[in-house]
């Protein structure tokens, strides 16, 4: 592979690797006019472009004075599904509650029977264009939760699409399992049968050599998982190196969170209802706290209270939560708009959720969300002079080239 | 002009001219399995596609079971402007009050320098990209306000960049004389002598001899002009057939939606802090009441009522109010999506308030925003087959095609 060189560098914005802090901002680092080298697709040097010492054969890339930034990491999403629901979508906005849209048919029901009804094929073909349209806004790594199938056979299937997907385009993929999503109606009124039958030593066995998924995920929530039930389910897949994840808080606040500390969760995700006890749980564990502002947008709820989570120095995390009931947004820079807006956040704090925070949140901060030297070469080149400027124009796409393990794969370089 | 024939359309939106008040969405109907034909760039017939008889020599377009509805159109923007405002934001979401920007050098002062900087050439090439970006996501008639010039020649420079910009694109554009945005620091304490100076007769001639503007606004507001002030600019104004519009009750109520309805205002924009007096007035006088969602969501503040407003039964509009200080969101789908998920209105109702009830707003309902024969030939197909789905697929664009006076603008028919 050529050495890659990027010259006429904006604005370099230097990421640390994650998790990073809430107060720590400030170890968040510019260089103006910079050049960057790529070697054996890593990120081999940066610096000032006057300093730059070019390797005798390389493929140069100009950035035209734009920002560069590291690839974006949608950290949690649920971009395998089958089926719209636009529906629902219309009856919330009229004020219809969930239940009643879910006694009328709607709800999750409508997206588990659609996804059992489709090969794995057909949710390739429907997950590929999206995975392009990522792509396109700069995400160069994406977290995906199987949970619609709710049978063993149908959670695998999303897996193993999941899994599938990772040679058809550039975009790195990791694999949640998250078969407790919620109680499908076969086993009503027994979770623990259904907690059973997911939690069996030869699917979970299965998912660990097959390499299906790296993370077990629960939805802890009244209406879905009870904490101990979520225990349970979590400390059961430690036990085949899934790493614990948990959908906490978002509700009612029934202590999923301090859960999440107590089993060493590598995040907790959405937050929406987190307290204090909640906030220091994690801080203790050192748990990622992953937001998912594009949700409570969707849903028009309360967003999380992430300035609490920053000044208490948790490592803030933001994802789309890209789903077809509550979270119809496939765009991570929209997505961090409205953390901007929404929430508070500054273009740094929006940036570090989306890039070394959201790596640490899948495991994956060694490698990616950073820009260091011997990181992974995922980079975007913005059409804007600097990252400000790339949150304050809002909803439009200011990525002019993506670049992943150190090759350019959208945009003429 | 060769005749145009849409067919295989999943969804025709049949959109009536409007203004079309908050309780009269039931008007709007739609057609499945439809065709629609366009001759002399105008509708000359559409319903089901068993019913079509094609003319003779006709361009077939093939919708491929999308969605059909009228071309977007934003109806109130500041889309001509110069200069960008990122650090302000930036200061903002950190917690700073506006005073405190102005105070630092921030705020409309930054714009107000940049446009007496820039030529009418340069204005033009920044504005053209914008109007192209506007067009792929399906706007085909845009309104541009004046106002970041405050004086004579720069307000009137503007209005030409806006004239000029009209034969670069396919995007109609209509003019608005907002010379009494606010008062420029040369005029500090004497608001009436800058009004004396906006308002003269040589002045106002120009504007309504050579084009430059439709409309008159004013910015009616403590920080800005009062409601009497406002009421001189909009008086004097109208004999120079200029109509009036308001920017209204966006921050403080000082009577701003009354003094629209005393004027005849054809429309009141913003409208955030209205009361049901102000509403009644608007009611009365059939002004169109223009939201701008995407306004209060970029600066984190209160939506506008607009339930209230529909309920009330009034015509309701919805623009960008793109600006570089107080709303950097060139999308007006996006726009549209906040207003579903934020004001809890409906895709049909946001479908109405960027179209039909846009047009009213610039005096445009005789010839576009609806779907009717005789009407303009201003279309979209969408890539989806309903438009809910093109609401709740959120920051997505689904234009396929743009047709603008019957042609095809946007996309390969």
């Amino acid at each position: 592979m050529l050495d890659l060189v990027i010259k006429n560098i904006g604005e370099l914005v230097i990421v640390p690797r994650g998790p990073i802090g809430g107060r720590s901002m400030h170890e968040v680092a510019t260089i103006s006019q910079a050049a960057l080298v790529v070697q054996d697709g890593r990120i081999a040097w940066f610096g000032p472009e006057t300093n730059l010492e070019s390797p005798r054969e390389c493929h140069t890339v100009d950035a035209k004075g734009g920002c560069i930034i590291p690839g974006l990491i949608d950290c949690h999403t649920h971009t395998v599904f089958a089926g719209t629901r636009e529906g629902e979508f219309v009856k919330r906005l009229q004020g219809k509650a969930y239940a009643q849209i879910a006694e009328e048919g709607g709800g999750i029901r409508v997206s588990v029977e659609a996804v059992r009804g489709a090969s794995c094929e057909a949710l390739i073909e429907l997950t590929l264009p999206r995975l392009q349209r990522m792509l396109l806004g700069g995400v160069t790594t994406v977290e995906i939760k199987s949970g619609y199938g709710l049978t063993v056979d149908d959670e695998l299937k999303m897996l193993e699409a999941v899994a599938r997907l990772k040679s058809f385009q550039p975009i790195e993929l990791v694999g949640t399992y998250l078969a407790a999503h919620t109680t499908p109606r076969e086993f009503a009124d027994r979770p623990d049968a259904y907690l059973d039958l997911i939690l069996d030593d030869t699917v979970l066995s299965r998912v660990r050599d097959e390499n299906l998924a790296e993370f077990c995920d629960v939805f802890c929530e009244r209406t879905a998982f009870s904490v101990e039930q979520s225990r349970r389910v979590l400390e059961t897949a430690k036990r085949y190196n899934l790493r614990p994840k948990l959908h906490a808080d978002q509700i009612t606040q029934i202590g999923a969170s301090i859960l999440a500390g107590e089993v060493g969760a590598i995040s907790a995700d959405h937050l929406e209802t987190i307290h204090d006890a909640g906030i220091a749980a994690l801080a203790k564990a050192g748990s990622v706290a992953v937001l998912l502002p594009a949700c409570s947008f969707f849903l028009g709820v309360e967003q999380a209270p992430a300035r609490r989570m920053l000044e208490a120095n948790l490592p803030v995390a933001i994802a789309t939560d890209y789903n077809p009931g509550s979270s119809m947004v496939e765009s991570l820079p929209l997505t961090l708009g409205i953390a901007c807006t929404q929430m508070k956040m500054t273009p740094t704090e929006v940036l570090v959720a989306a890039t070394a925070n959201a790596a640490a949140a899948i495991d994956r901060h060694d490698t990616v969300g950073a820009i260091e030297v011997g990181m992974q070469a995922d980079l975007l080149v913005l059409d804007v002079p600097n990252h400000h400027r790339w949150m304050y124009e809002l909803g439009r796409n200011c990525v002019r080239l993506v670049i992943k393990k150190g090759e350019v794969v959208v945009g003429e370089a």
